[in-house]
């Protein structure tokens, strides 16, 4: 069984024949290249293509689009979901907090389809937007805890974890294999500007709105290709 | 005249008639956007199709591909060389140092062709390289005068501003025209970091090769298509 079938974006579950299931693991994978090559926007039709089936096979496996990208993030979305969870169980709310900063970014490191997670918005696949807003209000009960044990600087704003990781995915996609640890630096000095007392005032963050505009036309990357084409 | 005219990398001074120079300039844009759209692999063929002209024109304008892409990124050159030139005359060196910061990211955010300046490595161009190359020595300069004033954390490194373009572009890019200026926020954040006495210890820098590796690579990025190809 694949991670998909354990979420309610999925199809019904329903007898599955073992064919039926390679076809379901070799139209995940597939369709996983596929996003991660052109984006969101690429049809069932080409995820079929990929996959060397019929799109009707496609269709029986995910009766709609949203369903496919459900199922091709999922195992993402938990991994994201688990890091908030650990990061709330710590017993001091400014270790949890920096513990999820590095274990976030190394998973946005080793695995380019974690960024589409943290940085985009899957607006038309509401089970995941329910679970992704559901581990961001543990991230905002979790700065607000940092913040009042008097480590983490008051104007920390929940949008400034947006920002870090699009500036970690740069260093990231432009060292590639050649320098995969340098992101490691870079995060390792925006924790350090996070900490209290402020060194100095911050411009303002971008408003809601533009962020999440932001974020809606980021597209998944992988390796060096990207198209800003989203979900249509 | 266009900025290459009076780099070494042009082709030798002729007497040049206003239809050629309006060829010249023609060939240019159209080798910005080639560059800016497939990176710097793109075949002068393709600068060809892109002008509306025929190949041997290009090449009587351009004898080298080197000559064609250091006439494209000579006026970047400029840019960068003048914003190092700045910082180094302000009388404090760690306001330079800043300063400098700002407006290279800027510079970044406001042209995707600015960002190849810094990131990029242009191994076949080499009036290019030793242009840079002189400006990146005046950084060193001013890096070693911003730590003597006790300002700048003393294992700051040279390279921490590579990342630090990386981390910037991947932000610039990200947030496009949703939210213009969301990069602000982080530059400030880094310069912050920058700042001495440093809050912690730094996971050790790329190693001068690696990173050169990456650059070598990093590709120009403009608007949301890149390739890895690199001049060839």
């Amino acid at each position: 069984m694949t991670p998909g079938d354990q979420h309610s974006d999925a199809p019904a579950a329903q007898p599955v024949r073992s064919d039926a299931e390679r076809n379901r693991g070799r139209i995940l994978a597939a369709a996983r290249a596929v996003f991660g090559r052109d984006g969101l926007g690429a049809s069932m039709a080409s995820v079929a293509r990929e996959t060397g089936v019929g799109i009707a096979t496609v269709f029986r496996h995910f009766p709609t689009k949203e369903a496919l990208v459900a199922a091709v993030f999922s195992d993402r979305m938990d991994a994201y979901a688990d890091a908030v969870a650990t990061a709330l169980d710590h017993p001091d709310p400014w270790h949890g907090f920096i513990g999820y900063i590095e274990t976030a970014c190394a998973m946005q490191a080793a695995d380019s389809g974690f960024a589409d997670v943290l940085t985009m918005t899957f607006p038309t696949a509401k089970a995941m937007e329910k679970r992704r807003n559901e581990a961001y209000e543990g991230m905002v009960e979790l700065i607000s805890r940092a913040k009042a044990t008097g480590r983490l600087r008051e104007d920390f704003d929940p949008s400034d974890l947006v920002l870090l990781h699009m500036a970690n995915l740069g260093v990231v996609n432009a060292c590639g294999d050649a320098a995969p640890d340098a992101w490691r630096r870079v995060v390792a000095l925006m924790i350090q500007s996070f900490e209290a007392p402020a060194r100095g005032t911050l411009p303002a963050s971008p408003e809601h709105d533009a962020l999440y505009r932001a974020m809606l036309r980021a597209a998944p990357v992988s390796g060096a290709t990207r198209k800003p084409e989203q979900s249509s």
